[in-house]
């Protein structure tokens, strides 16, 4: 019976798949047993943000080698999940996810399930479509995890589509928004409020498209997205306990209050196996898989009660003050740097926090 | 006998002291009691960042009406240390120190001293002249504190001039550099090595105009440096203890092996009386009277083996990488983000490292 | 009969008010007869940019020592108009417009007239009351000069106030937008409509709320407005021929079609009587007093059929992208970056491109 | 015999190979007979910038399904030669250079030769081995080409690898410089230099390796380099007269006297036959080919006496001010974005100043 193994890899640009071809020519870990890929790349997060796409393309280009498939076919079924934005402290790396056999039956183990939606038009990203065609790749996720009930979802990361530009048409109807930045968080907030709607967090009768950056009392405590335009469908990768599946790595997942969350960091880890007191040891650090954290510059102007400035600097970025500090702070924890945290938790979390997932091994 | 006073105050913009003017207006401030204000505004912290210059001009512009000095004789003498950049969670403030009469005797209490330095000529910038001058600058300021030994000494923190290239004269010698980053380090290496000198922690007879930038194996674990051109002298604050003071708030120094040091971090809180569990609890973040912090992008391009991206970024500035993230990291622990947290840690702390000063009421 | 006098005017920083102080003190410019300042500030111009603030309280306390006003009283009388953000070959500069008494009687003169809006609250910034505010205040500065008609205005130039997140308070309002990009751009757009509805160049029945940045088939081409957090109501400069003012500097103004509008720039400087074949002589170069530009990211994603990538980019702000173009275009002809190079021409100028004054004398 | 053909392609994104795909499908150009491409890239320009091997890899990709060769042959004696950065008005594009057989004799035509010098160790950039390896470089395209005498040359452009941090090895000499914008200027400046070396520009004996980026006397006039972490050679672009050429299009080469140089620029276009007066008709913007331009931020402060404000810019790369503004300007008088304009002209054209190369057809 399978089993979830991971691999957490060094990048040295966004083009740099040595580690994963050192694993893949010493058959360490076979091509077709992968079945997700997550990271981080050092560019700057936002829609003009081309090392996500470079590194796709590179990905792609070196598993087709042992696939047998074209780059474009296995680019349409392998998630890639990236996140751009390596800002302070935080590591360019990539974790690769795969299904190894032959894993010792015992207690369910935790699971990976993954589903491409169809690819979106620009002017469904941010709409109804996405948020119904995100919430049926979820389920059909689990289903391919062997994932039986909501309740046994732990995480779903999705990689969601931002529209770019130069794919209008002037005959298309017109994309929710073209400005870079509502256009990426339209379609996270689409694809978060599509999870919550496969978990069951938000009742089914809700008006989520109208919510959709405007009623924050909706969100899901599992979704954690990305958006870009390097990826035109709604890739969705699910993790939960499968009776199917050999007991592997252990993961927990927690909301955060706010950017300040440090209780809610270190009770995730420890609820991992990995006790933050406050930062791990070394001999826990070789135990950590992977780290995946959300937050958000908290749209009210401060952070309790003190004003901060990330939302009217015209020089940065509010997500890059965002990622900077919530990785800086989830670093100290880890005492790692290989973090994937990615800003814009809109629908994901409570309002103004986010949450974490940390995998140990 | 004085006793020392904080006021950690919030700003609306850089030029927003109404939270002064009311402690003034009020009677709970004497403007004759102020020894020294300590800040972050929100500005880039570059060279080019003006919003120093900005909050400098408003704060003398009030003081002066209570003083009787005009703005320029009072900024001649009143140190006003200015940090930019509050990227992530950062929030702008400033805390205004004061020597309070009427302090009851007992143990030797925390002092606090200042002095200036003789204005720098832009040559003099980054080389034996500013060294030397800090030094002195650093024992005027002990002698007007009343503390006896370099060993009593808890901190000294200094605003450098930084090299204005529009004051460049052409029958200058040329400045040490006039590019923006290296003007900006050169100085603060300059100040730094020269509270080593004042306080013996390095050898007297050591090359250190050569050591600039160059030899990170000396430096202070006690002197903490911003530079910027909206000061023409080195502005020196000393904190230490000193008999002729009356007991007040209590200080805590740590070096910062790495900007990861989250154990370093929690040992100066509780050094201060407040303890971090990972987080200050809610009656102590109401104690916490000033944090400052240094710290830098290692300069080796790694974070405990981990490549790090903060060097060769061309969008984003080295330093506001790292103030996110060490910002983020103590901010956690705080529960706060009132932070004083500065970039450039050249000689201040072991090499990729800084300090940590806690002071608690 | 007064007659207009323009002094054009270096800055070493946002705070250097040295060559005017150097004028007053010679007595070459009095300053009660000082109408309005135009300048541009190296700060990067957006909602965060403090650089504007910053000279204009050392503006005012410089001219407040001869006027016998408090700073307080003079701002707000005095028009302070400046913009942010000398990319590229721009040069921080600023011009000193007086009247100045004693000129020869002849034609009609170009005349100069002020005046201040109310102050505005945040919510009406971007709406109905600010539109027509601006058109008021169009009207008393007319009145201030001696201008008979709105076909004898020449140019409106305004300075307008944005939505301070700082200033809002819970019982207020919604502002139309905390955004920083379109905080600044609803006020600009508003008052341009104010400026075209006071000078007959829309419908007086024209729905003016919904136009904003929304149909721009609306638009002045006599307005340059620039927006900024540091002023508080909509500060109105009007230049126009008056019967009651002494021949003096020339005005040209043009609207220009695109950011690579050549022909259009040289018409200007033609018009002002200082031809451009294509770069102004020397001789010429001299004689030239003062250049205001408007113009903006054309919202369609391209410049003559040409993508351009200056909406899309998550490190460089829209503005500082085209005033850095712009600027380097009319400087060329120009043969000077001490050019006032505003971005943001919404309702300014045909979509898409702008307006170019340019002043000789 | 061979004849020159230009094509300028379009490109939506940095990966968009859409338009030479097309071209190639449709039989108008043969990939065996491409000798160059030269383009612009949406990214910051800089060491940081992934577009350009994102674009590179993209495009061996399409023409290697064309040769027969690998990619990675291909991009050993192709040469790609990219420049990130559109700011402003200008356009992402590429222009690929070809040698079409079939050409009618003729007067000597406009020929292409290429070469690749050895990769460069990290060490050797920016000193006396990469000088003589581009010098070895320019010799050896000039003898591909046909060209007989340095006389002949018109323009010499240079894609040159800059220090990759992470390529470093601990066993290795140090390199010149590890800083972002260093890196990239000494490599750019020994790159010219070397041109200037084969082309007789400089003396033979000079002290080439002392005179970088310190003796600014010593440059060429018509040489054009980029340099870049996504090369590991220095890849060589040479055009100019040749016996065996049939005639094709033209191609005109004038140095900058500054960053305001319109005549310059003007010059440029009617010697190429495109007479600006000052912008090309419609006709003539149909017969451009292709316009590369260098130039640079002016490092004395100024631009004809009036302070910049590009070198001292904490926001903003002083090589992204200098694009924009450049770019602007070029556009203008071209009536068109699509200008391949490039910053950092170190010994390219005189201090200050830089080149500009016109290609008609």
């Amino acid at each position: 019976m399978p089993r979830l193994a991971l691999y957490r890899l060094p990048m040295a640009h966004p083009a740099d798949l040595s580690a994963l071809r050192a694993l893949l020519a010493a058959g360490e870990v076979a091509a077709r047993d992968i079945r997700a890929i997550i990271g981080k790349t050092e560019g700057n997060g936002g829609l003009n943000d081309f090392t996500r796409g470079y590194f796709t393309q590179s990905l792609m280009l070196l598993l087709a080698g042992y696939t047998g498939e074209t780059p474009a076919e296995l680019a349409a079924r392998l998630p890639c999940v990236l996140s751009g934005g390596t800002e302070g402290v935080l590591s360019p790396h990539y974790t690769v996810f795969a299904a190894v056999p032959g894993g010792a039956p015992g207690a369910p183990g935790l699971a990976i399930g993954t589903a491409f939606s169809p690819p979106m038009l620009p002017w469904q990203v941010g709409r109804r479509a996405q948020i119904l065609a995100v919430a049926a790749a979820v389920g059909a996720a689990m289903a391919a995890a062997g994932i039986a009930s909501p309740a046994d979802v732990a995480l779903v990361q999705v990689k969601a589509p931002a529209v770019q530009p130069a794919a209008l048409r002037p005959e298309d109807p017109a994309p929710r928004s073209t400005a870079a930045g509502p256009a990426m968080a339209y379609s996270r907030a689409a694809a978060a409020l599509g999870v919550a709607l496969a978990l069951g967090e938000v009742p089914a009768d809700a008006e989520l498209e109208a919510a959709l950056l405007a009623d924050f009392s909706l969100f899901s405590n599992r979704a954690s997205i990305s958006s870009g335009i390097e990826v035109v469908a709604n890739e969705v990768v699910v993790f939960g306990q499968a009776a199917g599946w050999a007991p592997g790595p252990r993961l927990a997942v927690r909301p955060l209050a706010d950017a300040l969350d440090l209780p809610g960091i270190c009770a995730a880890f420890t609820a991992a196996g990995l006790p933050a007191t406050p930062q791990l040891t070394a001999a826990d650090q070789a135990r950590l898989g992977c780290v995946l954290v959300k937050g958000e510059p908290d749209r009210r102007g401060t952070v309790r009660g003190q004003r901060h400035t990330m939302l009217g600097d015209t020089d940065l970025d509010p997500q890059r003050h965002l990622r900077g500090a919530l990785g800086g702070l989830v670093a100290g924890v880890a005492g790692d740097g290989r973090l994937f945290v990615s800003g814009g938790a809109e629908h994901q979390g409570p309002e103004g926090g986010g949450l974490i997932a940390v995998f140990a091994t």
